[in-house]
């Protein structure tokens, strides 16, 4: 909600709240799916709300794209189609990229809105939705995944939270959609809300990745303007049996020097799950 | 601050703010070092507020003191005789007892209120404090380092931040005291602030703690209700030379079987940084 000159992000209802101050309100928008706001705060720079939640801000946005890209992408045998499921603001198409071996990215985006918001309230971020690599989707990820029979090295599914049109990001269904739509070698990543406040949902999510993957290995990545700061991913293979540990320690070192947060020894690192997250899973 | 029935943390000179509904306001005490609160939250429990800032609540303290207190403790060579500096609420002497080898916890706090305000509210998290190993002395840390010359197998810096009555505890000169402290094989560790949004000064306490020790290991824990989530803590040794990835892996597995966030894995990912905190160092 918008309070004097305050956003404020209530979270677990109403118990807590994450607040910024709004130095500028840039954008409005309703689209058929949520509302899009876009705020200047002088710290994080300008701030994407959809539907009163923070998607990302320009100061932090490199924690989350860099877990979500390129710990999957290192982990695939030889990437070069991504698929990317939300992602809208263009930053996991700018990681996917920065991969040599890629000569196609998909971003099936539902809310076109998002795209042209990004466009021009976030062009530093969004570049590279103009690569000549990129094919951008307009429509449901959940229908277009349908679709598809082994035609993606790497998937990434950066989604909202599950409520509203993303219900159906975190279904068994889905998942096992997502799994047909890999080749060989093929691995998804998917973001996976925060083990810190909503470990049940966690739980739930990460079970059902597993029953449709045969396995879901959850990794952690701190992300100061989410809610606790500690949120999660899962990382699936195509194949069975494969070790999250073991990934391409040179295509990791070479992306690395082109990031801000990603190097291979936090990739492993964000594999070390606290107790009480081993426990709930 | 408080404002209706919230309280509001702000952050980065009131940029952003964490905030909590407060249900009741349990106590309201100003000592001759600060102001101090205890209010109650359903999602959170208790929480400390000392000069309005969150020191912790019952639900998620375990982060912080797990990862300031077995990261050393299983790092010392033979943890007989412990100090704490700070932490009057008395979950470090909680965690430090964990280790069998412990025979003597001197907690040095200043601010008596903050002892007495843990025993009547957070009963639970204080109880240790009564252990017949444990001596409590009230009184400045930095003028009690002073005075001691290789007494300690382990030193836990457990401060608020760098301002108010806590500045000293991040000086050069304060970490030699420490260092003097220590008996061979010994380990300090201490609170080293946020590395997210507040960077700069986490590199020139890490860089103090340098100048003193001759090492210093910058190592990340989640606490949620820190600002930005992400937290350091810094891990130095007595001797020169040592690994911090090496540890006593039976001691840590031993007490990981009774800890909520530690075990070996994450003591050992706790120490990969990314790269913009490397950067920095």
């Amino acid at each position: 909600m918008m309070k004097d000159d305050w956003f404020i992000e209530e979270y677990k209802d109403q118990v807590g709240a994450l607040s910024f101050r709004v130095e500028e309100l840039l954008f409005e928008g309703k689209s058929p799916y949520q509302d899009i706001k876009v705020v200047y705060n002088p710290f994080f720079g300008n701030i994407m709300l959809l539907d009163d939640l923070v998607m990302l801000t320009e100061k932090d946005e490199f924690f989350y794209h860099d877990m979500l890209v390129h710990v999957p992408m290192v982990s695939a045998a030889n990437p070069e189609q991504v698929l990317i499921i939300g992602g809208g603001d263009g930053c996991s198409v700018r990681e996917a990229l920065k991969h040599k071996s890629v000569n196609r990215v998909v971003l099936c985006e539902i809310d076109e809105m998002v795209i042209n918001v990004a466009r021009e309230y976030f062009p530093g971020l969004a570049s590279m939705l103009n690569d000549q690599r990129v094919e951008i989707r307009v429509g449901d990820g959940i229908e277009y995944t349908k679709s598809l029979q082994s035609e993606f090295d790497c998937i990434l599914i950066d989604s909202t939270d599950p409520i509203g049109p993303a219900v159906g990001l975190f279904t068994i269904e889905f998942y096992a959609n997502v799994r047909d739509a890999l080749r060989e070698g093929g691995v998804m990543s998917a973001q996976t809300e925060s083990p810190a406040w909503r470990l049940e949902d966690v739980a739930v999510i990460r079970s059902n990745i597993e029953k449709a993957f045969g396995n879901a290995h959850l990794y952690l990545c701190p992300i100061p303007c989410y809610p606790s700061g500690l949120w999660s991913f899962t990382l699936s293979f195509k194949a069975h049996g494969k070790d999250p540990l073991v990934f391409d320690m040179e295509r990791a070192n070479a992306v690395a020097g082109d990031c801000t947060y990603y190097n291979p020894e936090v990739h492993k690192a964000a594999f070390a799950l606290p107790n009480f997250i081993r426990k709930a899973l």
